[in-house]
Formats: structure tokens, C-alpha cells, sequence
């Protein structure tokens, strides 16, 4: 597999850090995940605006990579070495604050970023979308800036560990004053009393551009949504839960700690709002 | 100069990561900073255990030099090898989760932990504890297992970048309800009436080293101790306030977000407990 580190194209096995490098010691830097289709990035535009989003709000220095003509050429020529340009795949980006001697405060102002770009092959969860998912809930223990998409995730892997333990897809994270913020990797959506439920995009969630997406169909499809979180006691009494991310699409989420959740299949607004995100996709997500 | 890496002792410039470490990607790892003095490393069996601690509460995979002995060793020919085995130095090991196709969950079971350790030459902050520090406050946003020694730092890198922009030596962290817990890389202590407060070992602090010899020493000197936190409006009314840690010993601190504390001057409670730390060090700790 093919990859970029810092102006260089390479094989991923020789694509080797310092260990030094400020992701590694601090977990300083930020990423980002577009999907692919056909060798084409999706939402391409929004998932760029938040990489922006995250190297402003950590004053990160700005790479020349993060250029977006730039960083799709990076992306396209990746996927076209990895033979990812046909088909669906997935191109990560990380960049940190690079690599300088540890120590807390900002590294001296020519210390380079470090940018690391690369492909991963992508199969979505059709089968499971038919029947619906499982989660659970974990306690959301994340730091309060959530919605800069940092490589701060050690939280989310213990969550969606525990949750792959419980044999569900996902975790709900639950604030300590019950509220639900989002899972993971993914944001949550409820129906509830006809109405479509969502964390409004505060620091404590991560603006979702499936999220942003799916807000903007069911505004097409005449859905009524609220952007206000739902508690964890409302999550007993749904009529329908789903996840929404850039790999999970629209997935309908069936039983929660155990428990069904509405009728116990996939929703029907779930399944509209996932078609109408397939028909945006150009009908690839259904695969 | 020498590092360690996965088992083998190497120019730190050879010592190189995989762009799969998971450390990089998801911050999934620890570190512990041991203090070196002459060769010897101060408390090595405080700093053992909060490792220990460390992967059992994240469950990673135990590494053969996570033995004491073993960890001993490496950091005595590191510290030998790098000239820092005379005079004072601190060693850096850090550990994560090994390198593994990126995916949140734990990778599988045969995944190697990455083990890196250098050594850093130490001074001291002897002239600056002469003055007394200046510190600042910040909003606590980090997450909530800060019990746990892991490579989450980049809200502790944020508030020591502010910091430092103010002039300050470190940014005292203050929670949503009001709550002081501690610095970014230390403990923090007060004396209010008369009686040394300190945040209790919960997991909203990091439980230090140093502070827990610094609540030893206090017990001999037989100053009366309350394990509480001190709350942001109690930073304007204490008779002193100081910093401990493995590289700060104990530090007075003389002025919080402009305003004066106690007297101005460095504490002598304070000075106490730093001169007994230095008994307890040898003496090496004055420089």
C-alpha cells in the first residue's frame, strides 16, 4: 500500500516517523476521512473545511498540503497507485505539529508539520443495514472540544472497544448529566414524537458532514428536526435511533444496551434519509 | 543520542515509528518521566507502579520491559550511554499499542506493544524558585481519566502554550463548577488557614510523584494536611500556592492571572517542603 509523508510518496512500510513527532508524544494533530467513490472524494469540500477548521483552532502550522487542489492530487494520485480509484475506498489525512524535542509548549516556528496521507480499501454495512444495528452506551469521558477532530481518541477506542465486546457496532457516549451526545465514530439521530432529534453541533460533539448531509435530506424530504440532544432516558422511548458518519452512511440502530428500540427493525425515516444519502452519493453507498 | 526502540538501542534519529502506531493515530499509549540524579533514578518504584497502572487500566499488552528490572536496565544504559548517568537527567519511556491497520477497536492479540525510552538532560529551576513562579489559569477541558499517565496531552500542550505566551511557567487548570484541579505537567498545593490543600487523588488529577512524597515530608514536619480542592475564588485568598512535579520539584508560586498571591514571595511552607525534598534527594535537587 501507497502512501505520502511529509512530500514523499512511498511505500507505507518505509513511511516511518520520528519518534519525536508531536502525534506521538502529545497526540497533537488532527485528521481527517473522506470517502471515495470511483476515485472521487465526497462532500470533498465540507471534509476540507473542517481540516481548516481543526488546523485554526489548534494553530497548527498550515502545510502547504493542506491546499485543497493540492491535497486532492495527493488523495487522487493515492488511490489511483492503490488501485482504490474504482470502487469505494476511504483516504485518511493526518497532520500533527511535527517533530521537535518534547516539551509541552509549541515547537519553534520553523518546525516542519507532519502531513501523512493514505487509502484503505472500503466495504460498507449494507447486510447489516437490512436488519439494523446493535450499541451500547458507554459514559462519554471525552474532552470538551469535540468538535475539532484531533487524534485525541483514546477515549472513543475504549468505547467502541467495550462496544465490539458487547458484540454491537457502536457505543453511545453519555454525558454525565445524561445527555446523549453522539457515538464513536459516528453522530445520532432519534425520532421522536414524529421528530427528528439531533445533538446541535456544541464542543461536545463532532460536526458530522454525513450529519450536515442528512440534515439538509430531511429538509428536502419535509422531516421536522430539532437540533437539541436527546437524554439517555429518552433513548427508551424512540421510535426510531440511527447513526450517521462518513463510513457507517445512514445505519438504523434496532437495540440499545439490550433493549429494542421502537419496533425493533430498521426505521422508516432511517431508511428514507439513507436512500436519499445513497441517491446524493450516486447510488454507490447502497452497495 | 541514544534511544530505545522495540528492542534495540539506537541513534534517536534511527529510532523511527510505523505511520500505523496507534500512538500516533489514536493517542493510545502512556508515558512515564523519571528523575535521574548521578545515574539513579528518584522513586523509581512510584513512577514502576503508575505505569503498571497505566496498562492495566487501558489494557495494553504488558511488554517484557515493563519488568522492572528489565525497564531499570534500559534506562541505566541509555543514561550511560548519553553521558546523563552524572549529574541530573530525566528518562522518557513511552508505550502504546503497537502499529496495526487503523481501526478504533484493540488491534489483534499478537500485536507487538511499541516500547520507546530515552534520556533528556535535566536543570533545575533554582533561580526562578528564588522569585517564585508566575502562573495562569485555564479552563479544564481535558478528559475525565486524567488519573491516568497517557499521551492525551494535547489540552495540557494548549494550556502550557498560553502560558507561555503570558510570561507564565504554567497554567493552573480550572474545571466548569469552579474546581482547581492541577497544572498542566503538575500538582498544585495552597495553604488556606493554615493547612496545605491538594486536589484528592480522583481521577481529575494525575496522582504525582512528587506529590505524594511532598504529602509524605509534610506529615514529618507535622504540617496539617487536607486533601480537598481548592476552588477558583480560593486562589485569591491563600497564603501561598506552589507547583510540585518530577521536574519541578516543588516550586512557590507568587502571582495567579496577575494578581498577587500571599505575599508575594516564595511561601515557607513551601520552602519547607522543597528543602526536605532536596534532603530526601541528596541534596542534588538545589541546583
Amino acid at each position: 500500500m501507497r502512501a505520502y509523508l511529509n512530500g514523499q510518496y512511498l511505500d507505507k512500510a518505509d513511511a516511518k516517523l520520528s519518534v519525536d513527532d508531536r502525534g506521538f508524544v502529545f497526540g497533537d494533530g488532527i485528521y481527517e476521512v473522506y470517502r471515495a467513490i470511483d476515485g472521487e472524494l465526497f462532500e470533498a469540500e465540507r471534509h476540507h473545511r473542517r481540516l481548516e477548521h481543526g488546523l485554526e483552532a489548534l494553530r497548527l502550522p498550515r502545510p502547504t498540503e493542506a491546499d485543497a487542489g493540492t491535497l486532492h492530487g495527493i488523495a487522487l494520485r493515492l488511490l489511483r497507485e492503490n488501485g482504490h480509484d474504482t470502487g469505494e475506498a476511504t483516504v485518511y489525512v493526518q497532520v500533527t505539529r511535527g517533530a521537535a524535542p518534547r516539551a509541552h509548549v509549541f515547537p519553534p516556528a520553523d518546525t516542519a508539520p507532519t502531513v501523512f496521507v493514505t487509502t484503505y480499501p472500503f466495504k460498507g454495512f449494507a447486510d447489516l443495514r437490512r436488519t439494523g444495528a446493535t450499541v451500547i452506551t458507554q459514559p462519554d469521558v471525552r474532552w470538551l472540544r469535540c468538535n475539532i477532530k484531533t487524534v485525541q481518541l483514546l477515549p472513543n477506542v475504549l468505547a467502541k472497544q467495550a462496544a465490539a465486546e458487547a458484540g454491537a457496532l457502536e457505543a453511545l457516549l453519555v454525558r454525565a448529566d445524561g445527555t446523549v451526545t453522539e457515538g464513536t465514530h459516528t453522530n445520532l439521530f432519534a425520532v421522536l414524537d414524529d421528530e427528528l432529534r439531533t445533538h446541535p453541533t456544541t464542543e461536545l460533539i463532532l460536526p458530522g458532514v454525513t450529519r450536515a448531509v442528512v440534515l439538509e435530506l430531511a429538509h428536502e424530504l419535509g422531516i421536522p428536526v430539532r437540533e437539541e440532544a436527546i437524554t439517555e432516558e429518552e433513548l427508551g422511548q424512540c421510535e426510531e435511533l440511527f447513526l450517521t458518519g462518513t463510513t457507517t452512511d445512514v445505519m438504523p440502530v434496532v437495540s440499545c444496551d439490550g433493549r429494542i428500540v421502537g419496533a425493533g427493525v430498521p426505521g422508516a425515516i432511517a431508511m428514507r434519509l439513507h436512500d436519499a444519502l445513497v441517491a446524493r452519493m450516486g447510488g454507490v453507498g447502497a452497495r
